[in-house]
């Protein structure tokens, strides 16, 4: 298949990655050594790029290319390469206000579609720890102040409406992206889609009646024009589990080619949702049942400290680092109307999380593209089980958010649902 | 003073004009004849812009031309010229789905930034129609279907999200003239600014007031937030009574310069509220009192049927021509579930036009630029008693917005104020 790709494009092989390095001096000079010294491998396992690890005597690499098709479909269906560079500007927005949670970037190549940026070593996907069973101390720290981070400082909150129009600008042109998520996440789950797959038998009722569920699509069609229309952030628009990368002691966010001018609760709503999906597969991995209950509970308490910190950050910027067109401080003396003013806002945040949350879940079971944490369970009446209960969390959020008064009230729910056994 | 223009640009002159159209074959056809029988004269009465009328023996054009600052403040207030693009760029896309509401462009010139259109003839500016009393009974459904056809098709219904994000990109660059409306219509009315003016002293105390209101300040930051962030079509951006040529038989929307992906509430609300302002303003044109009672009813009733006859348009074009990615049709073949999703979405659009509606109105009594319709009263306490009636109003629809349940409950409100002589 030919694929429309700029003119010296090629993908890597494994082989041939090691010479890059040597005519990129930055590269070059954290690997040390001579490229003789240098050993490849490739170990992506996303659904859309290669990555190779690159590591020499002083250190190591990763160097992202992206190919120009979907890697998880195949040729059949073509990608922009385009979406490297989006990438590699959102990285470089990122890391220029939480430098401690994004990797740093030694080189771009546009022509390429590759990014080399550090190799985080020990760190491991976020998705890989929780099937495991591997308590994050700092996991809801972390991720609650890059997401308040970056997300307040790409808001009308955080930079003037000049310089967000500007960013904006360049980001709408990251249209397949977009598309992909506008797709898999809000609207094939809920339609016959060739490529959706669930856990079947079992799920084939529950997936017929999503399809026949008239609230729960109004609902997810009704946050897909809010993905569609509400330009609040750049954001970084793929916030799961397998973006993050983590030890005990750090945690990197990875992989914003999915970035846009979007809905902030889009990547609140992604780790959410995310984190109650590992949740609910607890089941499905624990040696005998309830050996994980508590491992279950930091799960819930971190998601709970996820939103907790991500709403006492999020407003600190606001009451110190306010500099953009929006909600000015100045204009409120009066520090109760403030207040005021800053609940809604952050409600209005919360109910969007819940209910991008509630998508994400739902894509991940009856959609296109699954999770490892599901996935790896063996028995599919097990697995099936664990789907299930997740799903009717995700319907909840979705269509009965405004019944979560608090993020506690998630927490509740979804260990009814666990101790119920929902099948 | 120096300004940023092009190499090339020149204001024109009124005696300069005539010979402008010999070297531009369509607009000279359309006038007919040769230079030396065409007349011009400068009607500009707006706060930006040049505007002649070229007349000839065949027909009459407008040239208006844009200058490099604005023209209400005078040349210490420089304003990119490039206004004039995204003006000649609205009309076009106006034009091609509302033909009969939005006049014929002959030429664009971007170096001169001037723009050639239809001579609208005998049309008069709405605004002045209204002041003298004058019934114009096509006005609602004319200016109804403008807007459901113009802001359906460029939103995510109307099309798919591809071609909106590149032509959001587009309009992404007209910052400066979204920035005017940031700062007169949603802030400066609520704070100190050089610029403020009103009816004084008979307002001084209600301007104060307003300065310290919390809650009418943010809801007045609320609605801004949403001028900044909810990019839900393509609007005017500046639609009101002044922007709106009519006659009996005809209207046309002009002048769309403030042009960007904004809420679509921004324009609705941007007539009805200059309706409302019109409403109250009768008492300062009826030669005695009670002489325009007749009237009034006819401006309250046509802004009543301008949101009942949108909503049914917009509807009927959800139903008909739906082409974007959000909100499709066809996931709802249950009629009343999608009957539900419509519901949700007209209630959003309602209550986003009456607190925009609000907006507008308080700017034009507390802000930089004012309206005719209240301009011309002459006796200032009775000027300043219209004004307090429709600042009462204006408060009411931006702070307690979701108390109206329907478009008459406005109209209600609005003649309970005007009963009770509220001053």
């Amino acid at each position: 298949m030919a694929f429309d790709v700029p003119s010296g494009y090629r993908a890597f092989k494994e082989t041939e990655v090691a010479a890059y390095p040597a005519a990129v001096p930055a590269v070059a000079a954290r690997l040390g050594g001579k490229p003789a010294d240098w050993t490849v491998r490739e170990v992506g396992d996303g659904n859309l790029n290669l990555v190779f690890i690159i590591e020499g005597p002083a250190g190591g690499v990763v160097l992202k290319q992206a190919l120009p098709y979907v890697r998880l479909v195949g040729e059949s269906w073509p990608l922009t390469l385009r979406r490297a560079f989006f990438e590699h500007e959102a990285l470089l927005t990122q890391r220029k206000v939480a430098p401690a949670h994004v990797p740093e970037i030694f080189h771009f190549d546009e022509t390429l579609a590759l990014t080399v940026m550090a190799y985080l070593k020990p760190h491991i996907i976020l998705r890989k720890g929780l099937i495991r069973g591997t308590v994050y101390p700092k996991l809801a720290d972390d991720m609650a102040s890059f997401m308040a981070e970056t997300l307040f400082a790409t808001s009308d909150l955080g930079q003037p409406a000049a310089t967000k129009k500007k960013h904006m600008a360049l980001f709408c042109d990251n249209i397949e992206l977009c598309r992909i998520t506008e797709d898999l996440v809000f609207t094939d789950p809920w339609r016959e889609a060739t490529l959706n797959r669930w856990t079947s038998p079992q799920l084939d009722a529950v997936a017929a009646a999503a399809r026949a569920d008239g609230a729960w699509k109004r609902a997810a069609q009704e946050y897909k024009l809010k993905f569609l229309s509400e330009a609040q952030a750049l954001i970084h628009g793929d916030l799961h589990s397998g973006s993050i990368m983590v030890t005990e002691a750090e945690t990197f966010a990875i992989d914003p080619e999915f970035a846009f001018y979007g809905p902030i609760g889009f990547d609140v709503g992604a780790l959410l949702g995310n984190l109650w999906l590992a949740y609910f597969a607890q089941s499905g991995h624990e040696p005998r049942p309830g050996a994980r209950d508590e491992y279950r509970d930091w799960i819930l308490s971190t998601a709970e400290s996820v939103w907790l910190l991500f709403d006492q950050r999020f407003r600190g910027l606001w009451n110190t680092r306010h500099a953009g067109d929006a909600l000015t401080p100045a204009l409120f003396p009066d520090r109760t109307t403030l207040r005021k003013v800053q609940d809604t806002y952050m409600h209005h945040l919360f109910a969007d999380s819940l209910g991008f949350a509630g998508c994400k879940m739902t894509r991940r079971i009856l959609g296109l593209a699954h999770v490892e944490d599901l996935e790896s369970i063996g028995d599919p009446d097990l697995r099936a089980a664990c789907e299930k209960r997740a799903l009717r969390l995700a319907r909840s959020l979705m269509v009965d958010g405004q019944g979560y008064t608090d993020i506690k009230a998630v927490s509740e729910a979804a260990r009814a649902l666990q101790r119920e056994g929902v099948t």
